[in-house]
């Protein structure tokens, strides 16, 4: 399954994306999880997209920083699955045959929120590409962190004044993130199989203890 | 037809390409037939990639340097569509647009040469993708230049100890270019509506006369 199939399977390493807007606490939570499962005793490999290798970081920075429109849609989709097709090949797929569990901090799903929902791009378009760059690697559980975009974003407001530099998403207009956010709100429902809705609001305990039952009671195929 | 067709068309501008291994001196015969078609009155955007605008330059310099095992080839694909998204609707359509002849060192086919037979990429994936970022954008003409592999790493060597840093792909073993060489060498055959061979031996005013002729007595559609 994991050389061939759609989701990495049960049958060795576990796959979970975090999913969700800007500011809605992913980051923190995917560290959290990490902790949990480490200290239960697995090999935990902790990533984030774009990025997870050398090459695929250098990728982010062009991706992150500099104007809005710096990237035209179908050019930030293809450095998007440039990263990607590293990072699966070099890190998530040999962990994956490890028996390593893998955290991921925004995977395909965000490509189909940003560039699709967001930038209009053909959703069926983005995940034939996912399919060609990645041999159709999908996670076994998508936690899709959701939170009124405006209480994302002033979360992620208070983030850049405290000196972060990948601002150039944020930067975008309010219709791009609420587009952005439609899709995530919706995602849930439109592909249970594989994906699970978390209440984002209330105290990082909180939201970590969500993550944590929906994890626990998830049946790993 | 310069919005949603196959070729640029005889309509507006004219659009050639210049292909062909390392060191067969496609620039440098780039830049002659540019000066000519100047001389002659036209407005010609003479170009490259990849490259050809600010993000694209920058996607290059990822490319060109480091490691020949840096990037996976799906990853070169990727970010070879990236820089192509860019400059297709930054710079090329807006100069077909405008009347003017569009000179471009590189193109699809040394995506498909150099990712597609060199990389073991699938022509239709690589052609599909190039359909999906460029609007299915190809060149009227594209002169094919040919000198045997050997002839061809010699100049581009000499051109490296010069000081030249894009060092990357000639770092490629000698199976790799002889790929690259045989799918440029079977190219004009396999697609002659749009492809003419250049011999690319003897002097620089020897294969720039041979390049003028062919796009004089070219029929444009």
């Amino acid at each position: 399954m994991i050389e061939e199939g759609v989701s990495a399977g049960g049958e060795n390493g576990r796959f979970i994306s975090f999913e969700g807007g800007e500011g809605c606490g992913k980051s923190t939570q995917a560290h959290r999880l990490a902790e949990a499962l480490t200290l239960a005793g697995h090999e935990v490999v902790l990533t984030r997209e774009p990025g997870g290798t050398e090459g695929a970081e250098a990728i982010r920075s062009l991706l992150v920083s500099g104007d809005p429109g710096r990237w035209l849609p179908w050019s930030e989709a293809c450095l998007v699955n440039a990263a990607r097709a590293e990072h699966v090949t070099r890190v998530i797929r040999p962990a994956l045959r490890r028996g390593a569990w893998v955290l991921c901090d925004r995977y395909i799903d965000s490509t189909r929120a940003y560039q699709g929902a967001g930038k209009g791009l053909d959703d069926a378009a983005l995940t034939a590409m996912h399919a060609q760059v990645t041999r159709n690697l999908w996670p076994d559980l998508t936690l899709v962190l959701g939170l009124p975009v405006e209480q994302g974003l002033a979360r992620a407001a208070t983030r850049s004044r405290a000196g972060k530099a990948e601002t150039r998403f944020e930067a975008h207009d309010a219709g791009f993130h609420g587009r952005v956010e439609a899709f995530f709100a919706a995602l849930p429902a439109a592909e249970p199989w594989r994906c699970v809705a978390i209440d984002a609001s209330g105290t990082i305990a909180d939201v970590g203890r969500r993550i944590r039952d929906a994890a626990e009671s998830w049946t790993w195929s």
